[in-house]
């Protein structure tokens, strides 16, 4: 596509903000330009159609936020520090959301998933890359800490770490639905359950 | 609105299928008719907008999905089982919906919970009661295993009532994106973790 114009931009950041609010079907691609303060014309130019701008608004976001995870989750704390950095920030992305434009947003990943799961096979299938490629980074956190004898000896690694990521949008879920980002705040002490945790190492 | 008449069952019906698969921004009230096999004219006499179509499949929804939760979860049963009961039923229903549509269509409630939380208040509204309602009919189950001490002495029945119910959510959101019924196997080890229930008390 080459070099990224300012009127592609503005396309994005403009798509994104509404399909946070609004979801993807609701929008049509006048709207997303006229938001954008671009000609429709150039529309076009850009993006093949409005589910090709949808992938590129996926994949950005994912860019922005799996740099976070890796940040986060690779850093020198301990790996239980390190999990519950992550929940920590991923609350305060909803926070800030929600300072700005009045409301939580959720997961622009979750809310996609079950918008379009059914629908729009490429997006089904980029969400599908995007929540196994979170698994995997939560994965090797876990491995770490049940290397350690921070975890459980006998959990299953993999299902766990799906099942701290499916928690994660389960809590996301009830963050937007009741406009409330301390709806994640329960993360990491489910973490600790779903980690087997012995409880006197849960004092931190 | 009276005696329920064959013309609006088939609307119900058609709209609940219609928003199973592809989420309610993205349907018509004339493609509903149509899908449903009745004049346009008539959608109106039944309801006021697709709103009122929307709150109605919705309360519906959860009419027969509450008799379900009810009976399951005061059966003569022991609490965890009522629970591992329900996690079943809500397998075997995705599973089911899979093998007549080909597609997993995922929680309804969560489905829109994630679509129109932000748009709609009325809608908003509805499903806040309903998870409400799920949360408390869980809890009721938690508390009872906790008080048989089947289930840590430290837990918050509240708490833990919630993260199963997310946890419900972020599983089928998994099971449609995923397209796997089986993505909900999970809930019952996850619930046991989130109940803090002994290892040696696992055996059944």
């Amino acid at each position: 596509m080459g070099r990224t114009s300012d009127a592609q931009n503005k396309i994005l950041d403009a798509a994104k903000m509404l399909i946070e609010q609004r979801g993807y079907s609701a929008l049509g691609v006048a709207e997303i330009c006229s938001t954008a303060g671009v000609p429709k014309g150039s529309f076009y130019y850009f993006f093949e159609s409005k589910q090709a701008l949808a992938l590129t608004v996926i994949d950005d976001h994912w860019a922005a936020q799996r740099q976070q995870w890796v940040e986060l989750l690779s850093s020198d704390h301990d790996p239980l520090r390190r999990l519950r950095d992550l929940f920590e920030a991923t609350e305060n992305v909803q926070r800030t959301a929600q300072q700005k434009a009045g409301l939580v947003v959720g997961c622009l990943f979750g809310n996609l998933a079950l918008e379009l799961s059914n629908q729009a096979e490429e997006i089904r299938d980029r969400l599908q890359e995007i929540f196994a490629a979170q698994i995997d980074l939560i994965e090797r956190v876990v491995v770490e800490a049940k290397d350690l004898g921070l975890a459980g000896a006998s959990i299953d690694t993999r299902d766990t770490a799906r099942s701290i990521v499916a928690l994660m949008e389960g809590r996301a879920l009830f963050a937007k639905l009741l406009n409330d980002p301390a709806q994640l705040e329960a993360l990491w002490r489910n973490c600790l359950d779903l980690l087997q945790v012995p409880a006197q190492a849960r004092a931190n």
